[in-house]
């Protein structure tokens, strides 16, 4: 597959020790899919400059984008401007037009601690925030958002258009009132039929009673049309329920 | 510190794709938390052996414990089994006791599938799964737990007991009614004086205005308390509501 492939970087030592939960991953997750760029590794890592930046140096690489969420603010802890400079060998340099919306945001209450939030890499281009004003950005392939998922959402939907997008992942889905291992030898059998189809199974639970989730996905609507009925004519010859 | 240290690994394609939203790894945070053992670094990957193995080798070195959830059931995206015995240089062995088991529980119902789950690494310890039998396993630090977060939990608390127990890390928050960038410089200040004392400040809304929680987190409560003193000191002096 030739579709663009993204890796997401979640930064902040809150959501190593549990403090909080995230919020983010799942939601980047169904943006990129709908558009096709596969997501294909997170890592959740501690505001620690070391590992940030050789995260990111590695991920860059590996992946067509890197999308992180955290460690923009104005506190000591926020660190992912210094480490994406120190990555891009570039300075860090105050923008001067994010200094002046500040100005007119804050007011009185203009200080030190907001006017780091106008500091980014040298070279960076802004990700708008409409929410709050403190601007995210990107660096080549490194696009750095904020943590709060409500700003991270505005970010993500800036940075969206801009992205090259894949042909759309379709698929379909089965529930089956039966456990995984009634199903778990046809279904692989269909799997090796159908390579350019995703089947994956996913137990639930239903009345006290072990069920399957099957999901197909695939680009190729004739595959995945096709490992479908094949998947529903198993279930039929098993004898099991399902909707 | 010489506190043990731990790395989780998400297995799924489901993750990935934002069928299914993580319930494992902030759970997972905050029982490490509560046992002193330092949790630094989380990945979600997808049914890849080349991936699985690769992470696998790579955080096994890196940390004291590596747990992986998912992966572990009947069906043929179910492949932990095969990548750690892979992993480990040693076949894969059915296991006499727990077929036995699935014997007595599922009965007419038995078939490959369910024998799948038998199936480990030669050599692993198994891990006990009251809720739905199939066990989990270890060999040497890695962990690997179901992907269902109930399940997932009770084999948690199963392997806990087991583990090297780290100096139990306090901590104390203060809520403030005014935005990051008012108390960041200070915050900073104090952060500088205590390097034993981790500090970090996490923005939420109150009533449409922005506010900061401040955390503070140590070992050493002597430090702790001193630090918590000085932040409600400046509060004070900056004359911001808190509580």
């Amino acid at each position: 597959m030739t579709n663009p492939t993204c890796a997401v970087v979640l930064i902040g030592n809150e959501l190593l020790s549990g403090r909080t939960e995230d919020a983010n991953m799942n939601h980047i997750a169904r943006r990129m899919a709908d558009i096709g760029v596969r997501f294909l590794e997170c890592r959740v890592i501690p505001d620690d400059k070391d590992v940030i930046v050789a995260t990111l140096r590695e991920l860059k690489e590996k992946y067509t984008y890197v999308f992180t969420t955290g460690g923009i603010g104005p506190t000591h802890d926020d660190i992912t401007v210094e480490c994406v400079a120190h990555l891009f060998q570039v300075p860090v340099e105050r923008n001067a037009a994010t200094v002046k919306a500040f100005e007119a945001y804050y007011k009185e209450r203009m200080n030190e601690g907001v006017l780091k939030m106008a500091d980014f890499p040298k070279g960076a281009e802004l990700i708008a925030n409409s929410l709050s004003i403190a601007p995210g950005f990107r660096f080549e392939n490194v696009y750095c958002m904020a943590g709060v998922p409500k700003i991270m959402r505005v970010m993500l939907e800036g940075i969206i258009p801009s992205l090259r997008k894949g042909s759309e992942v379709f698929s379909k889905s089965v529930d089956v009132y039966a456990g995984e291992s009634v199903i778990s030898a046809e279904f692989e059998r269909v799997q090796k039929q159908f390579s350019d189809v995703e089947m994956g199974s996913y137990p639930f639970a239903f009345e006290g009673k072990g069920c399957t989730s099957l999901v197909l996905r695939s680009d190729n609507t004739a595959s995945l049309q096709q490992a479908y009925q094949n998947v529903i004519s198993f279930l039929g010859h098993l004898g099991v329920e399902y909707q």
